[in-house]
């Protein structure tokens, strides 16, 4: 488990965590990336170096955690009606975030700096997260479903796979094929 | 184009990549990579460190560059008579590669130094040609088989997916199963 896992919500803990997440973003976009430091993200943060090490390890570490706060969704995904446009439009959404050079840099900063693979892991309980809202509606339709693993191998993976070796051509037909692939053609 | 793309075979600069890639293998295997430094590699390559600067730009550029080498197949896919099993065989051999510890710390390296993508895009277009083979010989036999970049999709995306972010109960059923769902179960 990684470090971060241990934060209690509201304590002194959670504060720091807070605090020096908003410095990483702060001086991220003011000073750009290739300048962080930990001692400068200490200063605006108002903690110590030693803190930031004690708690992340190094840079590419706290970095990882920032990106993957920053992968979290930020609401669910949108009901069209039908399980096939539910999910055409969220893979199409996903990509967009995903192969936009934020989510690029995002993506490669959360499996760089994640030794135990526990940020990873959560990138991928965010997406499963989204599907099964997708997939619970479509059972309170009584739609035909694919369980969430099959999604994941089907319409995520590709994505993701393409994302980091193979990004050319990926585009929202891309999204919506590799769904039509899966659950037929959306309807709407 | 990264700065090795430029090296042509049996020149000096083809002779200096040997002895770099070489001496990287085996301080790793005398060493351990945590203790890999770019003076301690040019040392033992006989190259001064500026050399290694000069080309790789820095120590993660270089072993994304000797990880990309060693995820290069060493022979063609066996022929095993049908599609269905040739292909199951590859992905087999595949995840078994990939998802062992060196195949995982290679891909890690691979993609973690590697500014431009292109070591990333070589990983791919290895599988793509191993792929080709395979389809070529069913194309042979006039078996109806999908195009390269479905194969892509639904089979090493998915297992490349899972190495990355999602772990779990990667094993020689989970690559026959994801061959099964798009040519059908291996027949022999």
């Amino acid at each position: 488990m990684s470090r971060k896992t241990m934060v209690r919500p509201g304590g002194r803990s959670a504060r720091v965590q807070a605090s020096v997440h908003a410095a990483v973003r702060e001086l991220e976009a003011e000073v750009g990336r290739e300048a962080l430091t930990v001692p400068l993200v200490a200063t605006r943060a108002g903690v110590t170096p030693s803190t930031i090490y004690r708690r992340w390890g190094d840079l590419r570490e706290l970095l990882s955690d920032v990106a993957v706060e920053r992968l979290r969704p930020d609401a669910a995904p949108v009901d069209k009606g039908s399980l096939s446009s539910d999910l055409v439009a969220w893979a199409e959404q996903f990509l967009e975030e995903m192969a936009a050079p934020s989510g690029r840099a995002y993506i490669r900063d959360a499996l760089l700096g994640d030794p135990d693979g526990s940020n990873a892991g959560q990138c991928s309980a965010y997406a499963a997260e989204q599907i099964d809202v997708v997939l619970d509606r479509a059972a309170g339709r009584a739609e035909t479903a694919p369980d969430v693993e099959t999604v994941l191998d089907h319409v995520v993976a590709p994505i993701m796979y393409r994302i980091l070796f193979r990004p050319d051509g990926l585009d929202a037909a891309y999204a919506r094929g590799l769904v039509a692939g899966l659950v037929g053609p959306a309807d709407r």
